[in-house]
């Protein structure tokens, strides 16, 4: 199922040059094929209106996590990108810390569909779950499609 | 249509207490019965791994200007919790500063349907779009539903 | 969890009041609390193009399923209506029948959300997936909310 | 934009060999440009069980529309496939007859972004809306990707 021996170190590379991942304060804890694991600490500037995660927050974190399982399955050279997803939010984002994980669900040669979930650290109950498609796409794309 | 005369006031409010739009750089320009406007200026803080606005960010500011659409048609005393949303991403985000512009397609009781796009300023055509169900709760809410 | 004991001729009753299940020829082959299973046999006059189940064929079959596995959990005299639902097409609906399995990840007072998929009978690979949100009405319901 | 000067006669080529357009009774009444019209009088045996149409057949009416929008931009020997769909219900499925509008966003090499709306027959208001992903294939596909 694995097209790249060397995907973890280029899973991890990618997710380093995630300026954003650094400014959320999220940190890759699991990679392995078809699924990745985003840990993200709470704190108080990345909040809503009621002091919990803002949504977008809670989407970014599981997009890169369903993101880089997609990834973890293609080829050497390929790189991912975001087609769409759909979140459905369960629970208020309320806690110290949150792990986002993301599965493939069935990889494609050009698509990729994976679900993802966040749950507080050590709680079983899911905050939010995602369904995404993803897609791969031949060395840095400057263009979506 | 409008059932809260102080409508603007109350989202301009709420906005100002989701310290996740602080963090982002991003602005309310624009609130109109059914609609709002959120400003983003580009940072380099904010961007995946190609250095375009990472898709957790797109999707965060359309989500609040989504959510704030339907807040300005709710009556006094409600806050909305966004259920669930939808997002295609169409093109990179890679420009100076976007908008994110959400509208209501329906007003419900309980449940509010937007749609939600993200342009670069100035030009028009969109970077991404959102489909998404918003939920009126009394007060301030500790859960979802 | 059940809040009504005789959930599931509650169930079986309101499905057998979806004439449009009849029209396809799927049954409900399991009720259980969270859980609803629907089959359905191939027919040349459910197909697209390709000769394949259609995917609003597909996408009936699973959003009854998911709907009735929300009803499930719900108190007596309520009953449920779809509020939206998000179905990922995996691969062709290509068998001698089908099974579409619904299941419920989260029931709150008002939303209920599901996870349905749908399986080629005897084979373990999805056809395809839905992330669904169900809402509880009270009685006979004309209206969407 | 058109990429296949015959393009309407292909869709309607396709949409002919859906048969479970047929058992719906439905007819696509306009084919343009990244726009196709289809209409469906109102049956009782498509209903669910408050006697409104199945969200499945309004899904499904939608779904052809969208995707044959998205075929009208393919060039000449694409086929299309839908990857994915969302789709809002904002009121219930009532009426005598009912149009899907499908309408292209965005037109890619490899997916087409579309957003669907069903009305009532010569009612504003929507019944429900979609936002849709469309692959182009190569000839006839006996696989999804």
């Amino acid at each position: 199922m694995i097209r790249d021996p060397n995907y973890a170190a280029r899973v991890r590379a990618s997710f380093a040059k995630q300026q954003f991942m650094a400014t959320l304060g999220a940190s890759m804890t699991t990679v392995r094929p078809g699924e990745v694991i985003i840990e993200l600490p709470f704190r108080a500037d990345l909040t809503q209106q009621h002091g919990f995660l803002h949504a977008g927050v809670v989407t970014s974190v599981i997009d890169s996590a369903c993101g880089y399982a997609a990834l973890t399955l293609m080829p050497p050279g390929m790189e991912v990108l975001s087609v769409e997803f759909k979140v459905n939010l369960l629970a208020p984002a309320h806690g110290s810390a949150f792990q986002a994980h993301g599965r493939v669900v069935r990889a494609g040669r050009t698509l990729t569909v994976c679900t993802g979930e966040l749950r507080v650290r050590g709680v079983e109950s899911v905050v939010a779950m995602m369904q995404a498609t993803m897609m791969a796409v031949a060395g840095r794309s400057d263009r979506q499609d």
